[in-house]
């Protein structure tokens, strides 16, 4: 079960759970992923950014790896988050994930790329690294790696290495980047490749109807990502965003960056996915005034959701 | 007329308008004061970064400063935004616009204050070149300048510059901080300042319930700005967020960094209030693609408005 | 008299004199313009970021321009810098440099501009906005634009516009970017244009080893600068490097990021060039301590020069 | 054997060896540190920024410091950089070393410490983390880290944290730095700490006059760093500084920023110091051109050391 350009719907981003005392917490592992699958999700990425990956040491991370591989068991496909300062880390990380079966791997750029020819070269040096048979997705997330990249250079990487599959897209401000990807795909006669698109899904909607083949991201309501790509791809476009938008005061909230994983940790352990909040040193977590303030937000999508009689 | 620590409501943030052909409208100058006033706003403020500012001459930027003054002819407080990369440019500046009739100034920190022990001295040169009658707006905007700053630093600030009398507060995240500074004015006594908040008020119920004392924001529809401020005033706080949570959508759309001024520029031509959306070179404009979306976006928004009993 | 693309020695970075008072120093001007002409320097660029232009009113930057055109007389080309936020405003300055007889101007990219793609776009407005007979100099200085840009996207630049006719180079590391842009030149068959680098001088011999034209600089011995390029050219390498290298505790010492045109300055001062060291507000300026450090370095240059048989 | 505030000399930062195919190399590591202790350092820092710690794995970094220790024996202290993403990764490598035998250990801030507020509160949480019987080297290193800190930000961790007993400088400018931090400790009677200087030494000689106590960097020619220290310890200091600026050309060039690690160890290798100048990827190779001028910098070195009479 590998990725590939056709690859579509939610890809949950998913957090690494910890106890409160910091180790990892590999029964809320197991609840967090029967969370994720009872919410429809149709795969999932791990080790990301938002999942504290920097925070493992080398033998957590491929601990963590192998619980949710187990607990999936092949149920959807699983996408790793390899990204590291170093490429033999970075392969040697991606070469375990795919011998337990991962689905594919995930490297952001690093920082200090600061031209698209360097950017160029270091993804050649990661396929050449990975090899040809594990498929690649770029995560395209510039405010955090400092790292921009264009429209022509997404498409020569397309165009030099067919295992780059997918687009993590979360480029900001980014619904011009998505339709000049398809109009290259369309009129270019370009390989079309999946893109699933990230930043808490703030512009979810929109980017669906640039389109985008889903969602690659950890709002803690995925059931939510799930309804309104279901809706989208049966046509019914408005429902889709009425849904949305009951949920948009929540998504907005949860991207905060720098304080959103907290934020995303503290729903998961409301909704019972994990039994603890705690994100690893240094990391944020929430004051008394924060927890009112969710649980005030949480009220009120949950009170628009009944009146639109959405409730879940 | 001055701002002082009592300064509440809605500040708008004017957009200045062009002519297709990029020339200074004054015309249409006059039109957007009086939308802005139409709107209920409580005050205004002009030449900040959404003002594109640094694309004018400094004649054009007096120009449109008297244009301002006259159409306003006093009936709002006029904050007036002076940040600079020369001392004397800003302190030229703020003078003739005191001069004018101005209700007090805005100053960034400029780009390159990389520690606050920099960022104090050169506040203190700022207040030292104004003179201490001008009344200050510190804006707090690391998106854009790069130069965050802590509570401690604001409170040092507030210690020693009795004219610095508000803050725009934009940083993301920054609930706690608004926490904090308010915690500040009540446990330790000090002196408490008026602070409006920018961002496109994306979190803006959040920070009405966190303490603050309305927006500085140039959202393009103000009404919604003012209602909400008066609802939630008026301690209608459900009622309020309803209201915000219908535009919700737009805000979100309209923040998008870069792009937001062209799509709150054409919004504000599609109600009337400018003649052209053009944007200063270089500066961004819309495709045909983002028109749709956004007429899109603003019909239902309209269509909730109308759902909700509360149609313009 | 225009730059072309066989402009070659030594352009001389202006500083702009202010009195002790911040006020133009127009008599200094008049000075410093002679200063630089008795050490033979073969052109001059004022009003880059050395110069302080974006502290000046525009008002300022005609009035020095002026003077500095006046001063020269014609005896070696005058290149100005017009790097703007707003193209208007770039446009503006540079036809009113061209009108008064300056052979060129120099445009940094915009800060922001974090895509090759939107960095070409960029240029292309300039020279459009510029009309094709203005020559262009392009300063690659991404220490402080933030803005990088490789060999491929400056010779696509070269391609596209045959304006563009210098490089004033100061990336760094660099090196390697000299080499690469002088291989497309004789193995691509691209034109070939003046390089001159920046950066103090700070690798000059290496530099012009690798095949620049000369220094555009503003290194406060600019004796120096010439007197290595003259022996250079005459192929007395060993020569040249041996008198810059008597030079380079002073030449790194000016380097210091911020701290250097104060540096500069004062030792303009020192050397009769310029009757105050002053930088307008924000600036730097010396301790006690820098000035006695300052001293003995220069002191220690001149023994060396004087063991050397050397001396000015 | 500890550090203290009291430790002086130089203090090298040793490249971490590895063969051409990029796996460790642990002769090398032997043959490297008997190189060092040859040239008279004082003391080691490992698995700093310049020892490619971050493209180890955990066991590869447990490796070269036992190797290290135990080809070091107790002669001089060593130093091990710490710094993660992580506080566990960070104490638990902090507390490996101690049982090795390290001297302290070494912390530079992490990226987006935005503030001196959280500057200060992650040191609080090093500290707690590592336990107060660790000694603390603070790495001032902003161009990399991103995070700049002042004096007064400086004095406050020192006045909290004893076991901070040094300072790693490297932020530049730094000269009225090391000033500032100077007068602190006899004006204000504050603990005076350790200071010692990286950045290549590109301004060893003045900050040596400027009250630091040594050098903790890289550079490849390490008994000039220890002639310079010793000659300016005993009142010398014109003699100091003259053997510096011998040097001085290959000082400059070896700090070129991303490229200098290669160009420190290719010189490494040429010295016998190491069999392999191989950079882990992603990272740095020299070109024939690089070499080329590299090797004549080189020989016009000794030239000149011989010329004084001061050749190895």
């Amino acid at each position: 079960m590998r990725i590939s350009e056709e690859t579509r719907g939610v890809y949950i981003i998913a957090a690494t759970p910890f106890t409160e005392d910091g180790a990892l917490d590999l029964a809320s592992t197991d609840s967090l992923m029967d969370f994720y699958l009872a919410a429809g999700v149709h795969g999932m990425t791990i080790l990301g950014i938002m999942g504290e990956a920097p925070k493992l040491t080398q033998e957590e991370s491929v601990d963590f790896l192998s619980r949710v591989m187990a607990r999936v068991d092949g149920r959807v496909p699983v996408i790793v988050g390899v990204s590291n300062p170093g490429l033999d880390n970075l392969a040697r990380l991606a070469h375990t994930a795919m011998d337990r079966g991962a689905a594919g791997v995930m490297v952001a750029p690093l920082p200090g790329l600061n031209t698209e020819a360097k950017l160029l070269s270091y993804y050649g040096q990661v396929c050449a690294a990975l090899g040809p048979d594990v498929p690649l997705v770029y995560q395209d997330y510039p405010q955090t790696t400092g790292v921009p990249v264009s429209v022509d250079s997404l498409n020569t990487l397309i165009d030099r290495h067919p295992q780059m599959v997918m687009l993590k897209h979360e480029d900001s401000p980014g619904l011009a980047k998505i339709t000049g990807l398809r109009k290259s795909a369309t009129a270019d006669g370009r390989r079309r490749i999946s893109i699933l698109v990230g930043n808490g899904g703030l512009h979810y909607p929109q980017e669906l109807a640039r389109g985008v083949d889903g969602a690659m991201t950890g709002f803690a309501y995925p059931e939510m990502l799930v309804r309104v790509y279901d809706l989208f791809t049966d046509g019914k476009v408005d429902a889709a965003e009425d849904l949305f938008d009951a949920y948009l005061p929540l998504v907005r909230h949860e991207l905060q960056p720098g304080l959103g994983l907290a934020i995303r940790k503290e729903v998961l352990k409301r909704r019972g996915a994990i039994a603890s909040s705690k994100v690893r040193a240094p990391g944020p977590s929430l004051s008394p005034e924060d927890q009112a303030e969710l649980g005030r937000l949480i009220d009120r999508v949950e009170a628009r959701l009944s009146t639109l009689g959405l409730a879940a």
